[in-house]
């Protein structure tokens, strides 16, 4: 099967490709390089069932060219702006990367006739509702990033393609996804600090902060899963895990595990890190556990596990 | 106030023009007359109220270009590829047209702090839930239509951009709005078909769709009655009428205005007149009968008077 896989060279994109891969498919893996790198994919490049195109997704005539030659049967779209603190003062990132790489696609698709879909959105379409436990079913959504409107805009634009071309159109809002090979986030951003400087570290915020990190492994098992039980029209489901980190929870265990003591956290106050954040945020995963799927890592493990990688 | 009028020279536009004008309002119109038309704007011409620049509201150096030299205060968008039968073959117009305007316009009003934005959604938002009078807390939306699918992700960038950039914006979301000057639609066509052959009527699917059809004076109205009194944040309002007029009613009320008997109606048959319509609709509007704003006229009487005002 001719997989697209489009932002494929990125942290997530390079763990699905080696599952798809694994799995039989020949994966075309179009990406502009922006977040990605050649080092997510330099163990692929070289194998006959893996062809990369450095594109940017939000040229169409170049998509289009990708189409013509390689007669897709499945697209993979985790092409995006998914740094949201630099597209806050930027917010046309976001259009380009994450936008208008999803209306390509689905023109594309619309015109070759392409019919299955996976879409990688994101928590941040909910925007900021910390009493509601977000189902799939809850609205109004409300995003507060450009992040979150750009995958929310993707998503609009998802429904009506499908509606109008037959498709078959899986849509998992990620939540904060870890691992190894993790470029931006804060247990990214702590290491790198802690390098620089093992004695303090800077925390946004109250350090009270607490999300749900996902392994980027039971991601992909989640999207293996499902990707090939897919009814006509769009099915969104949350993944995730029903389990939280505090900020300051994960500056703990990175220092344990870099065997550093009494490092001074210092906090620059304030319930958010920055414009743009959602402080807190917890899912409803009824659905998706209905459907037979459980992570296998709880938040706290992702970020353990997480950080071993890396170091 | 210096006012910037996307869509200005559209049918709704127009109207909107006039009102905005009376009230002491310095409008800039902005139109691409890609379906405005100078028609709707001539008796505005030449007044010192009154400016016009026609360009594509997707062209961001030239949207720019109007922010620089205008020094705009409000802006009103109602600039959008209303006709949504033709951009079922052709997505991207909606894309240029519909979404691409909003950001562009959004990304200048942060460029150049511009805070007060009113933006002319729809119910095509909703999608097709027969079943459920809509709400604006209602969710999930899954808009059938590429027009829908633009709407809806203009409206995700609008939450963003006003969280980000403290804008007052208030959303409407439009019904099917009717009355003088209207270019498209099922009265339009049944007029135009009717003055071309007075003997048979061909009707789209089996006529008995019905929806709330709103004349333009209580929208007009209604936008003058709120726009000064949006908070920080968006505000979102369905607005419409609560009656509903079926396509065979308006086929009778035309043909009876015209003077015409005996006119053969010949329908297509099926629940929907092409794809991506919604045939059923029904809106709930308690918030904006609550906040003290109701239509004039009931959907028959906007037929009616349309109607007359048309012919």
């Amino acid at each position: 099967m001719n997989t697209l896989l489009a932002g494929g060279a990125g942290f997530i994109g390079g763990h699905l490709a080696d599952a798809l891969i694994k799995e039989g498919h020949r994966v075309i893996c179009v990406d502009n390089l922006y977040l990605g790198t050649m080092e997510n994919i330099k163990h692929l490049l070289g194998r006959e069932q893996f062809l990369f195109y450095q594109s940017d997704l939000d040229d169409y005539p170049a998509v289009n060219e990708i189409f013509k030659k390689e007669k897709i049967d499945y697209v993979f779209h985790l092409a995006a702006n998914s740094n949201i603190q630099v597209s806050a003062n930027y917010p046309k990132i976001e259009l380009k990367n994450t936008l208008l790489s999803t209306f390509n696609l689905l023109e594309c698709m619309r015109v070759y006739d392409v019919r299955s879909l996976f879409f990688a959105s994101t928590s941040a379409v909910y925007g900021e509702k910390p009493e509601i436990d977000m189902s799939e079913l809850s609205g109004p959504l409300e995003p507060i990033s450009y992040y979150g409107s750009a995958k929310l805009a993707s998503e609009a634009f998802i429904f009506a393609f499908s509606h109008m071309n037959d498709l078959h159109s899986l849509v998992f809002r990620f939540p904060n996804v870890i691992g190894d090979r993790l470029t931006h986030g804060v247990v990214f951003d702590f290491i790198k600090k802690l390098r620089a400087n093992s004695k303090e570290l800077e925390i946004l915020g109250d350090g009270t902060q607490s999300k749900p990190y996902m392994h980027v492994s039971d991601l992909v098992k989640g999207i293996m899963r499902f990707k090939d039980e897919v009814p006509q029209g769009v099915t969104v489901y949350n993944i995730g895990v029903e389990t939280q980190t505090s900020v300051s929870k994960i500056a703990d265990i990175i220092c344990e595990q870099m065997g550093l003591k009494d490092v001074e956290y210092k906090y620059t106050g304030g319930k958010i890190g920055w414009k743009g954040d959602v402080p807190t945020f917890k899912y409803d995963l009824s659905k998706i556990y209905s459907a037979g799927w459980h992570a296998d890592l709880t938040s706290d493990e992702a970020v353990l596990r997480t950080v071993r990688e890396v170091l």
